[in-house]
């Protein structure tokens, strides 16, 4: 089954290449970031500036091959791609939920953001705790690794040859 | 820009039909759903069951238009699309954060899972603590609805005529 999507609006960040990006807004904390949303779009952004944080979905478009098993940054052995957060998956979405500190017409002022410059935005949804926050009692090989996130940053190893 | 996207498994629920949904995880509490992975995807799931929560981004097939203002289900005030859940968005992504009782196979066994069934899935992401909880200080108009979001179904508000 083909499923088929356009982007709704791009991601500028100071993030201009892959190698020296955090990999994950908890190490990006700070970083600025601008969403430009498409004319055809705007109208769907009433009201989101009441949130304080939106999860962001966008395409990975520089991922254009994937690999089923893959050592993450944060370890040194093999896991398979879906209990992994690493770009190089079946289907190239990317998640971040962002500080969002203001919207004006069709930008969105966005803090601790992980995301390439220019990448395409896919769908914006407000942050709610009660739907977003579960009390999660095991997180499999990043229980040792997780805190590590903060002051690491990616290589090349993700990206294609 | 068009993106393209493939379905990697399908998940199976007891959900049939949109009308009596839960409207959100926080409101299908023990409801149980399987998801079955297509074989050649099968390698990407090693690993996985040490996780107890997953997030699920999946196609919502239903939807065959879009609405970029919509009285969401838990209010009676109109909103930008972006600024809440519902599903009539320009692109119908879904995503669910459920918790994974057991990986077999091409099979994953979950709980609290507010999906129609049939739904086709994009992406499996492992749920980690450290990157997926934010202290959110606003969540706009949710405020003064979102306690409501465990008690209430969805009705055909979002339906395609």
């Amino acid at each position: 089954m083909k499923i088929s999507y356009q982007s709704i609006g791009t991601i500028f960040t100071p993030f201009k290449s892959v190698e020296g990006m955090p990999i994950q807004p908890s190490g990006a904390e700070g970083i600025e970031g601008t969403i430009e949303i498409l004319p055809e779009f705007v109208e769907g952004l009433k009201d989101l500036d009441g949130f304080s944080h939106v999860i962001l979905l966008y395409h990975l478009h520089r991922v254009t091959s994937y690999s089923l098993s893959v050592v993450p940054f944060l370890d040194k052995v093999e896991h398979g791609i879906f209990a992994t957060r690493a770009p190089k998956r079946p289907n190239a979405i990317g998640l971040s939920i962002v500080s969002l500190s203001a919207v004006k017409g069709n930008k969105l002022f966005v803090k601790n953001i992980d995301v390439l410059d220019g990448t395409p935005l896919l769908d914006i949804k407000p942050y709610v705790p009660d739907f977003d926050q579960v009390q999660a009692t095991s997180t499999g090989w990043f229980e040792k690794n997780v805190k590590r996130a903060k002051t690491f940053s990616s290589d090349d190893r993700f990206k294609d040859k």
